[in-house]
């Protein structure tokens, strides 16, 4: 997948195309807060994304309270959000939805 | 277990018995930063700490990137810390250790 950075036009059309993303403020990356029924239900979805990071070799950048949890990403090596990021929204939204 | 805020000074003697965790600035809580040789090691730890805490019911904040986390532990009940912090962070410490 490429580890390009993406072109401002294309980051924009992408994250209108995902719910909940944003550009992170200050920096190359893009961020969601996911909330949870219980930790329970936030943990579940923490590990199915870890499983699927390590199997990209792509980590997210996130925070853990109880129910809720805050995602950044980007991709270190290219310096902003690539496809990978992309491809890793994609699967935390759907992992969530797993959740509700 | 007491879910009573600690005294200034038992939390002092405390602190000084446990390794690498140190009152949060700011607020009544106390932190650490685990590093771990990478991914792997540190949701290995995260996992096993979620299993606690959910057993507990007393969940920490933390935040993750790669193989670093950052932790704050606090009592929210009590708005500081108390003997569940302690264990917490005693369990934790006990869970580094083994992915060492």
């Amino acid at each position: 997948m490429a580890r390009n950075r993406l072109k401002a036009e294309d980051l924009h059309t992408t994250l209108q195309e995902l719910t909940g993303w944003s550009k992170t403020d200050g920096r190359e990356a893009m961020s969601k807060t996911f909330k949870f029924k219980d930790f329970n239900a936030a943990f579940g979805f923490m590990t199915r994304t870890a499983l699927v990071a390590e199997k990209m070799d792509h980590h997210p950048e996130w925070f853990n309270v109880y129910n809720r949890v805050e995602v950044t990403l980007a991709t270190h090596d290219a310096d902003g959000i690539t496809e990978l990021d992309i491809a890793m929204a994609r699967a935390m939204d759907h992992f969530a939805a797993l959740e509700r």
